[in-house]
């Protein structure tokens, strides 16, 4: 079966990451950040694979301004600084207006 | 360091799925589907995680265009064809625009 998934216009950030070292905190630093996320205005969903140190993490929006509001919150910064400071040797952020999609399942 | 990166407009196809029990020529096929994706028209990169039976694949390209004519490919479609009988239980396909990025490299 396809289903073919009718939500309006919504956005997605996708985080591609090459992991350090460094794992101390880093466990419970996503899961309070995922909590985080999953409070504020705007989120739909988050979906994140980690295989030895390379990690995809997608989340879901419902407008641009909510992801600005989530990037600008105080917590999710203090994070962002750890990440470069401990656990990330890189990454990249990509901010993304889903024009289409579809979706398989059994 | 923290880079921005400028490229112009350009898009992503965010493949997230869950892989079914069935791996008896997943290994091979995606390599070769990696293979071809490169050598198609406005191909500009692929990163791909994988951990228990979770996936997420993102794939860049130049345009629209170049993401339709990847995905009437005849190989692509029965490599897609196999993905629904054999080797997935379920997966999204979303096709996006990428509005904004940076980049942190140490």
């Amino acid at each position: 079966m396809t289903k073919h998934i009718q939500k309006g216009t919504y956005y997605a950030v996708i985080f591609t990451a090459k992991q350090s070292d460094n794992t101390e905190g880093y466990a419970e630093m996503t899961k309070k950040m995922t909590e985080l996320s999953k409070n504020q205005k705007g989120f739909i969903g988050i979906e994140s694979v980690q295989e030895n140190k390379n990690e995809i993490t997608v989340s879901y929006w419902e407008t641009m301004e909510d992801i600005r509001a989530w990037s600008m919150n105080e917590r999710h910064i203090e994070a962002k600084d750890g990440g470069k400071d401990k656990w990330y040797d890189s990454f990249t952020v990509r901010i993304c207006e889903i024009k289409r999609e579809y979706a398989f399942g059994k």
